[in-house]
């Protein structure tokens, strides 16, 4: 039986509604798959009592059902137990309340949801009583609170047998974990993709719900004339996003321990923040679309974490609750992190170089949640240090609980006093006397919400009004757990720093940030230290000697990447010294990638200005595709460090909108260019890799070596594809002042061996051709490649 | 008579001696002429007494002459009540100490040095004593202690008569100032220069002769391995170099009311600390020819200082006292500052977006001088935020006075413990209890000098050994006039803000940063403000209006290059939201350059990674040289912003190497690269400029407008020099979607009102070519150009 309620047509969403997707009037079907376990006992229900009641008069009728495995009769009782524990809202009077609340219950029932028949089942009577009550169907809306493994059988059953007539809405809220990585949330989303389409699903990221979090974007816009000049790398001196807890996992073991910190709370709540607060705004706040071309904008700008982008700790008592909750036996330990502290950088003009910390941790000392933007010091105080335009500026996103003990906005007092058109946001002025970030209140200027309001009635809210912008679509995700992927795989097998929980902790969780990278600060005795195969910069000396009769430098990779760049760098400065100039030829591959990084990282004082940068070799692409090796060099070298346009001296494959024809001269051009520019056609610096078949350079065997004579350019056959090469000659390279000969990994190692046998024959072994005439030869080889 | 001592060859210099100039054994002779002035008076005898007893029993032998315009009867008394007054070292006994002075007034004597023949006087006298005394000149020092402009008359009578017998060396001291401004030094350096060598001037900056400045390099060198990975951009959050005095410049306005604050202190002592703390690090320290050489880097490295990257101000009583010492009426006022904070940038990849503030005034709060070196926080604390870690880091040069008294280096505890090899240097670990920079001392390690030595006293040691390296060099002294002299002249007629003095000042002189500039941070009243003309932004509105039949915009240059700038980003992001890259053709000139760095300074949010620049003409000379368009525009915008090596698009003006010949087909490739990457042809946004003949691009009057035909590029010819030109034609302007014409200046007024008049004719009048067939065509008018 249905309450029949007057139909009108409001608008919802007071932050701009998404029209394409908005309510129709008419009968909205409710169920909640999982409608008696906890989340939907703790805050869903309340939710839809809350959506009820703003509804209830407004244009749509309702019915509510819980679904489960649990057959009725058990699953009744407990049912109308939690549904009787909902909540009037305060302005709300008691006696109309009672109405609601009863009404609320008579338009709410348990059906058991197992089979597809018990699916098909509900369908049928949502239909009938269509039918019988005369009304329109608006839509249906699945709210899935169920474990994640279960979500593509019951979206197919949905598919197949639930949805509405033809006109009206289907909606399927689905909960995280959405995957575990990248593989499996697209695993995932095309298992859903198959019953579902795009805009039929909400994927829930509660953060999205909080009210300050869904205050950012229209913050920025509001308050966007005094952000606009501040809202960069010049003034962000860096942003910190934290999420502290004080609470530990007990109980929740057999899920926390296949996902750990990083997993359960950076990779969707923090993550979200950030692109919130980092991403263009859009023109049309409204446009899911927009929003979200936005947001995959600052996924695809974010530098790569790896594993000197995180560090990651775990509370000492953790793993005895797994021992307990796992029922394994004492010898059994847990590398799950359930701390963990990230650094981001985004690789765009606004923002480049600004440290992005994202954190969270169980069993801190508080619990509490921020973004915190903290800007430079722009002020120099000449005598009055005492006055409020010489303290620190910052901008704190106060999500709730710790001191404030409310979510609220806080606008350093010196920075800005931010608009407030808002009317569900009011500014306050008489606080308690609290210290939030180093300052006392009174020194912020501080919004908060009018009303406080739970994530889950607000997001329930979101839902039915189809504001997308809050939920997190499968591009989204794919690209969150694309950012997340890499840095969780070279963590796996690392032992998180052991802390001792609560205020304990001490300076133990304190971390540093050094150029790119973070660490613990302090460098106190670690319980189980992962050493990560011997990489570790300090663990071994570089190694002097000789390889085939040339001079040879190894050492573990990294530290081998480091003594080369150094090397680099001192013929640079000697160059330069000397010439006024440095000549330097790069090879393309994998293997100068940590070299460039280096190089662009940590030697500032490199002169690039009066360097030229050369290429050893190019494949005969297009110069802007992925496989070229300018735009390798390009993106991870060049585009970080300052050095003139005319200094960079890409190979030129493509003339005549052809690739590598000889009639075009392009390797002729080349050639005149390096007669022209450098002094005797000698480069100063070679840098020149070797391939599993020897060949260096792009100067494969089986080639005659003589056979280019005193060219310098070549264009030769790749056995591999793409088989044309344009590549600097034997004759080129041995006219160097130095060639450094780069070789590592384990997979080189059996080529190493053979090469510290055999005789020159550059035909067989091109690389045994490199032999500078008046110039120096160096092998830097690392372990791997040298003792496998 | 001359005291005979026992010959030793020594080696005074501790830090490493300059070999080539070293001080040989044999007799000396100095000459302080103006020897009974103040400066000698207070420093240089004293200076030379300690010299003397330094070098007594090392190998040398001396006579000191006190020269002046004063007859020898008149000054002689004065002269050797000075002379009496000198102090011996603390660790000579009293008895030796009243024997070295007795010896020292016996080897003194006071000459008239007027004429001429006066100072062939004293060469033979010096001559005459050698002889007699059978010694070896070693050499003869002279010490300008005169106004500046007595310089090149002393210089040509030292030269013409007074030069020492050959094998000796001949120095020549000098104070400042040396010159006004670039060009009179350079002037004063080509007078000096007639009459000495460069290596026989020491030029005089007596911040080199404190303990401290002197340390700095050294310093840096003993603690390299500490610094270089923090002495960079990533690390170092801002520099302050200052000298705060609490007196006034009572007695001394006849000079300071010709120089100020910047040419007094800023443009040397400061200049000079900034260069000794960001210069590459010599190898070889004594060289004085690499040192000047990575000092004149520097200088050629720092960002133009206009009037935005300073403020002046000037203590109240100053024009006062100005009236009563230059005996002016009460109207007089006087605009030379006695207060200034410059804001200066280091363009290179190591300090690149670092601020460098170089500050001082007299009538402060109180006296001290310093060069502090702030650190980024780069500590997350995540709960034990009293730890010393959680701490301020920085380094701080403290050159005396303040609330520590004595010269130091600081260095934050949580920094590093700077080693201390050198035996002149100590390290203190017990103070009284102040605070210094915030920080209370104890959080510092602190090295003092094991012993204090005044800066004349030092420098004096310098000379004799030759030691150019602590000296200003003519090519130092030019760069550093290059670098303050446009400043000079852009704020020459700037009211400075007047302010109380001492602690009166408040807030009034505190600085604020904003991106690259500098202003005062406090809004209050100002007695007296520049408006410069009228370019302040927010004195008048922007006026839109039509021009010619087609939209106008018109303001204050300064607003008006904010409006171009933030139109052509609108238009940037509305071309990348709808076809995914914007192209955009940009003209050479100067009138642009104040819209390039407007873009490259303020707009972090610029599409430059999806946007192509093309070049609407070139002028055909060498692609690299200071003429070229592109290189104007590769080092006002390109080098600043992140754009990909593949988005620009130089003209190829040279090709064969050969400059715009038709046959190289120079033209063609362009028009050919346009029709392949942009769409249509059609760029989506082109700026133009307007010469004085009307001529826009390189389109010049007289030459038939259709003859290009459906040509995109042209060679065209230009009546100034460089005739030749490459330009885009009016085909392919007028296919663009938005045409913006800048004109800014007075001068372009005439022609303003000529075309406002005048009907279309291309041939006669280029610019009126310009008509988009499907564009938009904005005029972008300065009031100068429009109003006049």
């Amino acid at each position: 039986m249905l309450v029949c309620v007057v139909l009108l047509l409001v608008t919802l969403c007071t932050q701009g509604g998404n029209g394409e997707d908005a309510q129709t009037p008419g009968h909205v079907s409710v169920v909640i798959v999982g409608g008696t376990g906890d989340l939907a006992k703790k805050y869903l229900w309340q939710g839809f009592f809350q959506l009820y009641v703003n509804h209830v008069s407004s244009g749509n009728t309702f019915s509510f059902y819980g679904g489960g495995l649990t057959p009725a009769d058990k699953a009744k009782p407990v049912f109308f137990e939690i549904l009787k524990a909902v909540n009037c809202p305060k302005d709300v009077s008691q006696e109309r309340c009672a109405l609601l609340k009863e009404q609320f219950l008579r338009l709410s029932e348990y059906q058991q949801l197992k089979t597809i028949e018990e699916y098909q089942g509900l369908s049928k009577h949502i239909e009938q009583q269509l039918q019988q009550e005369g009304l329109t169907e608006a839509g249906r809306l699945f709210y899935l609170s169920v474990p994640a493994f279960a979500y593509a059988d019951i979206a197919e059953k949905i598919n197949s047998s639930c949805r509405p007539t033809s006109g009206a809405w289907l909606r399927v809220v689905l909960e995280k974990p959405f995957g575990h990585d990248f593989r499996s949330a697209q695993v995932l989303a095309s298992q859903l993709g198959s019953s579902l389409k795009d805009e039929e699903m909400y994927r829930i990221d509660h953060y999205l719900g909080k009210q300050v979090v869904a205050k950012i974007l229209p913050f920025r816009i509001e308050n966007k004339k005094f952000l606009d000049p501040i809202w960069n790398k010049h003034h962000i001196e860096r942003v910190e996003i934290v999420l502290k807890e004080t609470l530990d996992v007990k109980g929740r073991i057999p899920f926390y321990d296949q996902y750990g910190v990083i997993r359960d709370v950076l990779q969707n709540h923090l993550t979200e923040v950030m692109t919130l607060l980092t991403m263009r705004l859009p023109m049309n706040l409204s446009s899911s679309e927009e929003v979200l071309q936005n947001k995959l904008r600052i996924f695809s700008s974010i530098l790569p974490i790896g594993k000197n982008q995180a560090v990651i700790g775990q509370y000492q008592e953790y793993t005895t609750q797994v021992q307990q909750e796992l029922n394994k036996t004492k010898d059994h330990i847990s590398i799950i992190p359930t701390f963990a502290a990230v650094l981001a950088h985004i690789d765009e003009a606004q923002f480049e170089g600004v440290p992005i910390l994202l954190i969270s941790g169980k069993k801190l000392d508080e619990r509490v949640g921020y973004a915190r933007i903290v800007f430079k010091n722009d002020i120099f105080c000449l005598q009055n240090h005492n006055s409020v335009h010489c303290k620190p500026k910052q901008i704190v996103f106060y999500f709730g609980h710790g001191s404030l003990q409310y979510p609220a906005i806080l606008v350093s007092k010196n920075l800005f006093k931010p608009v407030s058109k808002d009317s569900e946001w009011k500014e306050v002025t008489e606080h308690k006397d609290v210290s939030i970030q180093g300052l006392p209140i009174s020194d912020y200027y501080v919004q908060i919400p009018t009303e406080q309001r739970e994530a889950y009635s607000e997001l329930i809210s979101y839902i039915f009004a189809g504001r997308k912008d809050s939920f997190i679509s499968t591009e989204n995700l794919l690209a969150s757990w694309g950012m997340w992927t890499p840095l969780l795989s070279s963590i796996a097998s690392s032992f998180p720093r052991i802390y001792p929980g609560g205020a304990d902790n001490g300076d133990l969780l304190n971390v540093r940030l050094i150029g790119k990278e973070i660490s613990y600060n302090s460098e106190v005795v670690i319980i189980n230290n992962d050493r990560m195969g011997g990489t570790s910069a300090n663990a071994f000396q570089v190694m002097q000697g000789q390889f085939r009769g040339a001079d040879m430098v190894s050492a573990w990779a990294e530290e081998l990447v480091e003594r080369l760049a150094a090397d680099l760098q001192g013929a640079a400065e000697k160059a330069v010294l000397e010439s006024g100039v440095f000549h330097l030829a790069l090879s393309g591959g994998a293997t100068p990638l940590a070299l460039f990084h280096r190089l662009a990282l940590h030697h500032f004082s490199f002169p690039w200005r009066d360097t030229h940068v050369w290429m050893v070799d190019e494949r005969c692409v297009p110069v802007t595709e992925f496989e070229s090796n300018f735009q390798n060099l390009h993106d991870h070298l060049l585009q970080h460090v300052r050095i003139p346009y005319h200094n960079i001296h890409p190979m030129p494959v493509q003339l005549n909108e052809r690739l590598c024809v000889e009639e075009d001269g392009g390797r002729l051009l080349y050639e005149k260019e390096i007669r022209k520019l450098v002094n005797g056609s000698s480069f100063h610096f070679v840098l020149l890799g070797v391939g599993y078949d020897s060949h260096t350079a792009s100067l494969f065997p089986g080639s005659k070596t003589d056979k280019h004579g005193e060219s310098l350019v070549a264009l030769t056959e790749s056995p591999v594809k793409p088989h044309q090469r344009m590549s600097l000659t034997f004759s080129a390279i041995n006219r160097a002042h130095e060639v450094a000969l780069l070789v590592m990994g384990k997979g080189k190692h059996e080529l190493i061996t053979q090469l510290s046998r055999v005789k020159d024959n550059p035909e067989k072994w091109p690389v045994t051709g490199v032999k500078p005439s008046d110039g120096r030869l160096v092998w830097y080889l690392d372990y791997d490649a040298l003792l496998g």
